[in-house]
């Protein structure tokens, strides 16, 4: 288990992914080697409901200096209570989680042995990654459908709890596809106190454990600040409203940006 | 030609709409009517190289209270220098241009007399109305069209010079279309200097000659304020980049709501 920053038990990164096909590239293959302290680093390749094997993902990682990775597929909830196949998510720096949509992935995890050792693992120091509908997942709030708006509207989003490693971020993935920005919005003002991001397909973000993220890959990610929101019509709108929100910070996030929750501000290797 | 608010001729109101079919609702042409302080007010389309004559749109206006409402069609630039038709575009309270495309629209009037006679008329008190590629066409820099991407990237945007009603607002159409917002973006990366605003299809927004606008319609307007941008990487990027973009301000502006450029503050009934 690898000893991060501090010295002491710090938890592991969280890094949602926001491309399709769980595809990686190599840039990001790199960092996430890269955060893995251990010399001998061993990954883990955690394929929730999805008719895909990841070959590609697997070689990926060892092409990137991983010296092992094995893989755990689940598809029901009964796997997903299996004493042995959650103790095969044990003594591993890095567990990449592989899923289509999300509500698929919590409707099979939500609650289980296995939902309660990735939560384990991450405060302990494994990094735990989520690709795709996996992305999304990570949140403590998750986003799992909605309209295909880019302004939000009242019941714009379906909501649901997600795994909940981290309550700042509310991760969306594949933030090409139409109507993203609305449903994210949507979300945001229900409660503006997190922050949300889209990721891009092609993208990564490396949460550390101090809240601090950072963009790899290639794509860009929105990140929404509604923490200083002067005004939401949220309250008092009906069912299919548009919505009006005031004062919304957003940042554009290229590849090397990074953004930290501590002072809500964004830096770059050529600012700040 | 109407006299607005101060007594003497202030310019006529800017009304961008962002649909498609060049269909208004009953709402905005209530609304347009009105800003027409005329008892008799009279209306004029002028149709621009589109091939569908809006009979609706004319019986909608003609529904709502105005008492003529004539049609204009050009489809060269031979049409819109022919003084005739250049002339009839005089002695009305409202011109609402209806195209396709804001290049095919701006490469048929850019530099003619019809060009000339469009902001002499606005200038001097006539509302003028522009639908689908012609609200685009209203701004003086215009974005004529663009990558799809919902992430600003060097090269991601086609600027060209617009009918020029406006300096302060930059205008996008039809903004539920993927892409959109990453378009608009790089075109204020390029001179954060205007403020952004993207239209739904359905909505509209009235432009009032102090700047500020109000927001009517079926659907939201996006808009960007860049006034306060903190940092944008356009300056070091190389072609098909991805820009970052630090400290934009965003508001979401649902129907009733409005902006004030004086002041860079929205408003709401609810609010402020």
């Amino acid at each position: 288990m690898p000893s991060l920053g501090s010295g002491k038990y710090d938890r592991g990164y969280i890094i949602p992914i926001g491309g399709c096909k769980h595809h990686i590239t190599d840039d990001i293959a790199e960092q996430i080697r890269s955060i893995c302290l251990n010399a001998n680093a061993s990954a883990v390749i955690l394929t929730i409901s999805s008719n895909t094997i990841e070959h590609d993902l697997r070689s990926n990682l060892i092409d990137n200096g991983f010296s092992t990775c094995s893989e755990v597929t689940i598809t029901s909830r009964q796997d997903a209570s299996q004493e042995e196949l959650v103790q095969q998510l044990a003594d591993n720096d890095l567990i990449i989680i592989v899923g289509q949509r999300p509500l698929q992935i919590s409707t099979i995890i939500g609650g289980t042995p296995m939902a309660k050792q990735l939560r384990k693992l991450n405060a302990d120091g494994v990094h735990i990654a989520g690709s795709y509908g996996a992305a999304a997942l990570l949140s403590e709030h998750m986003i799992a459908g909605g309209e295909e708006s880019i302004t939000p509207k009242q019941d714009g989003v379906t909501m649901a709890p997600g795994l909940g490693l981290t309550n700042r971020f509310m991760l969306d993935y594949h933030f090409q596809q139409p109507g993203r920005l609305g449903r994210l919005l949507t979300a945001l003002s229900y409660n503006p106190f997190t922050i949300g991001i889209g990721i891009d397909e092609g993208s990564a973000l490396f949460i550390s454990p101090e809240e601090e993220l950072q963009v790899h890959g290639k794509g860009s990610a929105t990140l929404i600040d509604p923490s200083n929101l002067q005004y939401s019509s949220m309250g008092s709108a009906g069912s299919g409203d548009y919505i009006s929100l005031f004062g919304l910070q957003m940042h554009i996030l290229a590849p090397g940006s990074r953004f930290k929750a501590s002072d809500h501000q964004a830096y770059d290797e050529h600012w700040a």
